[in-house]
């Protein structure tokens, strides 16, 4: 308990990527999107996500990798979990959908390892908070963050409409206007960890 | 790993307050502050300091414990160790010398949990990181936060100079103008916890 848990951090160019087909977003508004939320919490109740922080190393200093769809906008690789769906079996299948080639001797090793945060929504709105708000008895959506830890080589398919970036945890750092509140506070987050930064 | 770690919380009014002969701060401004690190750099090498997070709960809603100093400046309780001190003793020794009476009978049951976030002071400067920045090979301070499991009473004896709060989570987040980017961001790093809140 306290001990810092370890992260092996590989260096970027011992990964290879290559493209797949587009991976479309479902809807083309915030406004869609909230609309959609609202139709399935009729049906499923509230929404359980789940997201990967992937790590890699480049001059010494941890970067994650992030997907990036049109010019600014970035996300987490990961989605929206299937009714009663475990969460960590649910994060791989996302994982590959996102970032792994289509042929099933081509998938990454995903480990699945710590949950380092968990955020709620508690309406119908874009807003986030890192814990339940106070009187919110149903609140709308829960998504949790996992560190993944990844091998020492891996083959990364990532679909052609987006674009896999590794962002330094300086550049994420205080840059809420840049990467939304969830992902520029992953850098407080991971600062527990240790990372053992392997150059191979 | 995978499941949440849990936090029991006892409502603040199961707690006991008194007071105690003042706590005085060893400087009077920044400035000297900043020298008196520098000083002690020279002797000592990295300072390392260790702070603490307590948590109540009130309304059904986390709240955590500061001492504020004056009337803006609020702070976790802790401080630096000693050179080659345990983490885990020295924290409970500054924790009895700022929180508990004087007396070695009447001393809280200080259960030092789980490490939630290690900040590095890169130059003497006030500015701290959530990670040691790149090309950074000497760091002037690294402090570490942990999560203190309180017992259902205790007796906490307050520095008549000082006024202990509780601040709900839902205040703290994205407030770094008041609280500064260290204590801001403890609910995002609270997150991935579950509150047992105890309503005795």
């Amino acid at each position: 308990m306290l001990t810092s848990p370890v992260v092996n951090t590989y260096p970027l160019s011992s990964y290879t990527f290559g493209t797949k087909e587009p991976n479309m977003e479902k809807d083309t508004s915030v406004a869609d999107r909230l609309a959609r939320m609202k139709v399935n919490y009729m049906k499923e109740g509230m929404r359980t996500s789940v997201e990967a922080i992937l790590l890699v190393q480049e001059h010494n200093h941890p970067h994650i990798l992030l997907l990036q769809i049109g010019n600014t906008f970035c996300k987490l690789p990961g989605g929206r979990l299937k009714p009663g769906e475990n969460e960590i079996e649910g994060l791989k299948r996302k994982l590959s959908s996102k970032l792994a080639a289509n042929s099933p001797s081509l998938q990454p090793d995903w480990k699945i390892g710590e949950c380092v945060a968990v955020w709620w929504r508690p309406n119908f709105e874009t807003l986030m908070y890192p814990y339940c708000p106070p009187h919110i008895t149903k609140p709308k959506e829960c998504k949790k963050l996992f560190v993944v830890h990844l091998s020492e080589r891996e083959y990364f398919a990532v679909p052609k409409n987006l674009k896999l970036l590794a962002v330094p945890l300086f550049e994420l750092y205080d840059n809420v206007q840049r990467y939304g509140p969830v992902i520029s506070t992953v850098p407080q987050q991971l600062s527990r960890f240790q990372f053992n930064m392997i150059s191979t």
